[in-house]
């Protein structure tokens, strides 16, 4: 195990989808604004009272959370175990990198699209400022480890780190990662590079 | 990390049920008998054509596989995601170990069951014949950490090691640990100590 660059807590991410003004306007009416119902960790970024059906070649999922605000391509992310229910084979990619990524069929209350990508796993990843990625001595993409303590403890080898003026510190993993390692929002891990 | 003392396949285990003799009458009907579709890698050990449904405080599963033969008492094992869709809060726990597990509602084409205990999230393990213990240099109840390559590559700790004359070499991960690691049946992972 290399050296230990600091500690992060843990935040994570269960399915979700982000969506282009084009697209809520057609699941949830022209005009509708998203109703923020709770503000996320990273500034700006708020879970709303929007909640959508993804349908894959083999299953549905419903209550899939609309996240704001709108972005300028929808993006669904899911997990893993998700993927086999939907029948979809995603790419684990960092967010907003849909190139080659499939589709899938979304319905809203006033209407539905089939959309041609924008299915991915998320890469797991540290958001971060420059100033703690000074601290942790890591640059912009860089790849660390993270080690999570516990019954089912472990070390996530490929983590992404994010940096941004206006990111806030915190280690994102998605259900199937925080379930294996049987960890929960706010839990601390170990971060070495 | 530790020394490597060899490698093993990956099998995964998705949610499924081991009955009674008494639980498979009342789901199933008097003197109805298991139906094999296929053995499992484990000697002796195979899937059935009997499904069931699980249901929780919070939500239910349908087609959840019974495996066979039938054991001695009934056993429920579920991943953490599932955990959290049936609203149940099962101990990681090796298969057998029972006491102080939460139960759960099973529904089956005949009759249902209410389990007082049974449910459980598998601790990971890797099967292993004394032989098997020998070459690798371990003894029955070991723990060590299993390191997986790839996209996701990740180092489990924590990994239980089980001995037995007919257990067939094999390292046995739920959904949601192959998922986090993106691997599936088959694939090959290195054991350390």
């Amino acid at each position: 195990m290399a050296k230990l660059l600091g500690k992060v807590q843990i935040g994570v991410s269960n399915r979700h989808i982000h969506l282009s003004k084009e697209d809520l306007a057609t699941l949830f009416g022209e005009g509708h604004e998203l109703t923020k119902i709770k503000d996320l960790s990273q500034p700006g970024q708020f879970a709303t009272d929007e909640k959508v059906i993804i349908v894959g070649p083999r299953g549905a999922i419903t209550g899939v959370r609309v996240l704001g605000p709108v972005r300028k391509a929808t993006q669904v992310e899911i997990s893993r175990t998700d993927s086999f229910a939907l029948g979809v084979r995603p790419p684990i990619r960092d967010s907003g990198d849909l190139e080659g990524s499939p589709g899938i069929v979304v319905v809203g209350p006033k209407g539905s699209v089939q959309l041609t990508k924008g299915v991915i796993i998320a890469k797991r990843h540290i958001h971060m400022t420059p100033e703690d990625a000074a601290n942790f001595g890591v640059v912009d993409k860089q790849i660390v480890s993270v080690k999570i303590p516990g019954e089912r403890a472990l070390i996530f080898d490929e983590v992404l780190i994010r940096v941004r003026d206006d990111f806030y510190l915190e280690l994102h993993l998605d259900t199937d990662e925080a379930n294996a390692a049987a960890v929960g929002n706010g839990d601390w891990a170990e971060v070495y590079g």
